[in-house]
């Protein structure tokens, strides 16, 4: 029997018993990619070792890196995400019709392609709404070039802070992502899970306190991110997350006529709770 | 470099990697005892090759079975658990003063000696206080001889259903356990992380909507019990838990003078929110 084995954390090892043969194992010009079908798992994608998304869970990934921010904004026009070359996440944020613009950042084209071959059940066209453009560079190279108040959501899909993605958790990071929002807008950041991966959080927090007008964290709970919950930080140009009322989000849901397999008014509300030991983490 | 691991859901495992020896490493009359410290985890109880309690995150799992219910119940004084013979519900039941008798009833003393050895920093004592007895003996049985009405609050800390714990999950122990509670008393139960054991989550709601006046289910994030959401369901003789204020919530926990690790007023109210595809289970 083949078995895929994650040693991200220290001391820990997830794996996952393979229902064939591997469908991708190669190098990119970047990382290592994987797909394959796994028996309690569904289809997985894994880079440079280190699962990105199971078919089976994304949806407690993806529909909380965009539904929270863009249901509360309720203005959502523009919309870049760093990373996302999976399509997972531009698959949640093209369901409101009220966003006229998609700008997907990822280094390596090769995740595109092989996402849009093995993971076009997770992404469902995404890459062919005419709504969405592709721009296989650098993210934090891109920003270096980005108009000043162009966004109103900036949405941070990136891998942990190893490899290639390491550009997208410095300050400077936060500062130019800052600046391509707009007025109310919000960056989302994945921020690791801090059951293992305390330091990500307090920092990442931290940072984007001295960046943006208001920060925060909300929580997403996706099995194959194993160690509980992930944390989502976000920061925002002068609007607070976390406040609106769940009649009104439940109403503002319902009129987008959005259908989730995670998200709804209720999760929405809970998501911005967090346990005491992690309150202690960002103080 | 020694590792343990588990085997629980099929297609996947965990391994910890653990520091130094293992502490305990035999049979009970019941079953296969492990106690080990782990590099990412703290301290080990496992039970049959199953993952009972780390000191990293048990705080998640007793705070959770126990204050949400005696919070909303407001008048707590006699509680049975089930199980637990590793004292850490039973340590965060006798936080509250009010409380003026603990049943514990688990059928391998051996669990409880073993605990008050390696995890008496969990369990602080709690087999000292004078509140608590210990009754090393079948749940089942025990609850059949126990007189009506007795018991505010019955907290099933009981394993998964393998093993000796089978008698737990089956409808006659829901019956005897309603029947042992008061007016307004509430029984919650252990009842798996629906990801992986969706079945246990449907099927123990559907029984214990058959025998109490009134049930649902909240949830709670255990890094180490893997698979995301933890379910605990609950059953009770006419009061309606997750309808609390919010506020009201707030100021009990305060005016308790309880402390804890993981539970606040915030995550109390969060604990009812179920993600999409969890409601459709339990329809």
């Amino acid at each position: 029997m083949r078995t895929f084995r994650e040693t991200l954390h220290t001391g820990y090892e997830q794996t996952l018993h393979l229902e064939g043969d591997p469908l991708v194992d190669r190098e990119s010009a970047f990382q290592h990619l994987q797909v394959f079908d796994s028996v309690a798992n569904g289809r997985v994608l894994v880079l440079d070792g280190i699962l990105q998304l199971t078919d089976r869970d994304e949806s407690a990934y993806s529909e909380m890196l965009v539904h929270p921010p863009l249901i509360e904004h309720g203005n959502v026009k523009r919309v870049l995400i760093v990373g996302g070359g999976d399509g997972a996440v531009a698959e949640e944020v093209l369901k409101h019709p009220e966003v006229a613009q998609v700008d997907l950042v990822d280094i390596d084209a090769e995740v595109v392609d092989v996402s849009k071959e093995f993971f076009a059940h997770v992404n469902k066209g995404a890459f062919d709404d005419p709504r969405l453009t592709f721009y296989p560079e650098d993210a934090f190279e891109f920003l270096g070039r980005t108009e000043p108040g162009t966004y109103d959501l900036a949405i941070a899909d990136r891998p942990d802070p190893v490899g290639p993605a390491q550009s997208l958790f410095a300050n400077d990071f936060y500062a130019r992502l800052q600046r391509a929002l707009a007025k109310r807008g919000i960056g989302v950041f994945q921020t690791g899970c801090p059951f293992y991966q305390a330091d990500e959080l307090a920092e990442t927090h931290k940072l984007l306190k001295g960046v943006f007008d208001e920060a925060g964290v909300y929580l997403t709970v996706v099995p194959t991110y194993t160690g509980g919950f992930m944390a989502l930080t976000w920061g925002s140009n002068g609007l607070q997350l976390g406040t609106a009322d769940a009649g009104a989000v439940r109403q503002t849901i319902a009129a987008s006529g959005v259908e989730t397999d995670y998200y709804n008014a209720d999760i929405h509300a809970a998501a911005f709770a967090l346990p005491e030991w992690m309150r202690r983490l960002v103080r």
